[in-house]
């Protein structure tokens, strides 16, 4: 067994749960699956990009399509925690900029696997396409809470909140279809940036 | 020869150049890729849709590619023409406001083509996508443009143009990712809603 090669679109430490061959199994879908898409993937391609027979996938898997209901599970629960670590102060503003940088930070760092995330989620069967939609509700109902406080309090100018969040999570979306880690601004940066241009979004500007 | 399901995907009159059969075959493969991705959709899916036989795309076309091909390199012309439409009366602020309803309306129009635009470009062979490329960098020379006389003028506050035009434009691609033309908002009212959000990114909110 070998890791995925140059451990692009590895997810790191403590990301999967299981065994070294798990991990390496759902390493190589990630990529397989954002090169070229949940169909044309073949569960010999999983295996073979890390050494394994073709066989292994099933021992920890059912089916090619639960290996995609783990990744999209699991990415989306991780994305939903960086969000919930994020302290609360009371001060709108400064929540606000705290969620956005970590939003836009976890996914440029896991742009990979959050390109499958956004992309791939219509090869889902209904009952895990329902779970890890729920999860995308959670997501959004945290960024609501802080633009609806906000608005509410005065801090922010927002016509329509629902429009507000989306636009906001789209900016951070959106840039797993074209980041790379190898470009100009790394993850931390881009959380940075995104953040101003989120508060200048629901009229709460910097100085 | 049918046309495609409940004319979803078809990109309507004088969008695609040729034949009936051309076009049949263009509208099908936007809903095939789409739906399936590139590398998992065979020139049977395509024909089959249209009640052609699995040989008349090669009528059309010497390879699946070479539709994919046609696909981007007009969908991305058009997109750009609707750009190009747009007058310019020397105000920075209201040229900028054209410009962006022009992005978000077109894209949320045609957001099955422009997903296939946007997520299956790695499919295609190194000089076509370098074509594509090139009618992309026109696409964002217009925009940069835009935004960067605005700033000269001191109309805009941006503090980096090259990273407010990014967001300016992900925030009116990553609408294909999710709209729909049955949701609450039609194409026009997506375009006016994600103008003003843009100009308050570039530091020059409405009234």
């Amino acid at each position: 067994m070998t890791s995925a090669p140059h451990g692009e679109g590895a997810a790191g430490p403590g990301f999967w749960d299981g065994s070294a061959s798990r991990v390496a199994l759902l390493d190589s879908a990630v990529l397989c699956f954002a090169r070229t898409g949940f169909h044309a993937t073949t569960t010999r391609d999983i295996t073979a990009a890390v050494g394994l027979s073709p066989g292994a996938l099933y021992v920890h898997f059912p089916s090619k399509e639960a290996v995609l209901f783990e990744i999209a599970r699991t990415g989306h629960r991780r994305a939903l925690d960086a969000l919930r670590a994020q302290p609360d102060d009371g001060d709108s503003r400064a929540h606000l900029r705290r969620l956005v940088v970590a939003l836009v930070t976890w996914h440029a760092r896991h742009h990979t696997l959050a390109r499958v995330c956004q992309y791939e989620l219509a090869a889902l069967e209904p009952e895990h396409l329902a779970t890890v939609l729920e999860l995308r509700q959670e997501f959004t109902d945290v960024m609501r809470a802080a633009v609806e406080r906000g608005a509410r309090a005065g801090v922010f100018d927002v016509p329509d909140v629902n429009r507000a969040v989306r636009a906001v999570m789209s900016l951070g979306i959106d840039l797993v279809r074209w980041y790379r880690l190898d470009g100009a601004d790394p993850p931390a940066t881009m959380g940075e940036v995104y953040a101003d241009l989120a508060l200048r979004m629901v009229g709460a500007p910097g100085d």
